[in-house]
């Protein structure tokens, strides 16, 4: 991460199976490259996802939203960035652009997901000190 | 679809494959209910999106939000309700909401997808008359 | 189910989501459609594959085959045939052909999973007695 | 690629949304790690898919096959090997190896795809020269 922009790079290489019929990106993958963008980003904090849910956690998406521009194509590189946005008490949000990587970087989607923090059980609680800490490093607007 | 009500309801039964590891639907997979609750919204119609296309128009999705409530799960028989929300001279709104179906219409997650009108060439152009038709009297806002 | 063939059927709507850059359904689809196949054969027999988990036993794919003919397109309707293959002490096979359903059941792909029986803690044990006699009347080879 | 033994190496992290509720990844998508395998082993003999779709060639799967020894789960990071196998006059085969990386190479899957040598128009024609050297560099057996 730039510790200066609070933003994680991924890339990802477009396969055959993301495509449809018109040879773009299906609208419904841009939501998996957003999970892989924030997988990267908790990973790129120190404490992945997963140490996340075995410390008792979970994080499940409540809302989800994406705004498309171009398209990315077949075998396309992209490259996702992922910032947090605003931490909540129990709530937080994450941000993404996605880029096509090849020709100077044209912007092609970008949009955000919610995120509620329950306990193993499914009830919301507050968000623990570790990640609220680690979202604050991060750039999240507390 | 109730003319009544300008609803078109879709049936769709959870698979192994849409789930992940908490044993509920895909956050990203919603938005494959949403392309099946419209494909058979303008089925039921009488005039499908390949039909769409023939007559050279595309409706590109440029913009998609949802909103999850509670989870669907394996084997679940869900019910996709889709309307047609505000119809301009470019662009429409498709509206969507998933119930699961089995004990009491569970609602799960509601959510639109916003769509361009395009030409072959990729430019926007206007809605024709008989898509904007169809749209009106299918409850669309015009 | 028709008793005297043993066959169930399951008819699929192919969405843009299914499809890829050459507008056919993408190659690892067809994997999806085996297991709807599979869900509903069991659904049929009286037992569903939940309820096969909630007894205690997980039937996890060991093997997956499929042979490509001809290619399915965005808004077909897919026909899934579903018959069960050899039954053994602690594993089954499940065969599937899959046809369009439109101009005369033309062939496009056939195929086989091989499933072991296990426990929930992963051990291969031997088929329960209530499966085994299941898969028997459903024309399992035993 | 090692030249002495033509296997190409790749990486992928699985997603949330590659799982299932069992959390390990979903057998169908098995068919994508060996497209994301058969991808890189073509841009590694420095000509990629969409090189040769650009020349008049199409290689469509017609037989898949796949054999599940163990699972990969949310978050691990496999390695998918990737080999070319029997080049014949209008088809030829690729072989794949998918292994968790992380303790020690655990082998998961394995399995082969077999494809056709298709001209646009989706007629079978002979491989052209510049596809046949190439895998018979590879290490194709010819």
């Amino acid at each position: 991460m730039s510790q200066a922009s609070g933003v994680v790079q991924t890339r990802y290489r477009v396969l055959y199976g993301d495509v449809d019929a018109m040879d773009v990106v299906y609208y419904g993958n841009y939501l998996r490259f957003f999970e892989r963008g924030r997988a990267e980003f908790m990973r790129d904090l120190g404490m992945t996802y997963k140490q996340v849910e075995e410390q008792g956690f979970i994080l499940p998406v409540t809302e989800a939203h994406c705004h498309y521009h171009l398209s990315a194509r077949y075998d396309d590189l992209i490259l996702i960035e992922t910032r947090i946005g605003q931490v909540k008490r129990a709530s937080m949000r994450f941000e993404y652009q996605i880029f096509q990587d090849e020709d100077g970087r044209k912007p092609l989607a970008e949009g955000y997901t919610l995120h509620a923090c329950l306990n193993p059980e499914g009830r919301i609680v507050r968000l623990p000190g570790f990640l609220y800490d680690l979202f604050e490093k991060a750039g999240g607007k507390t």
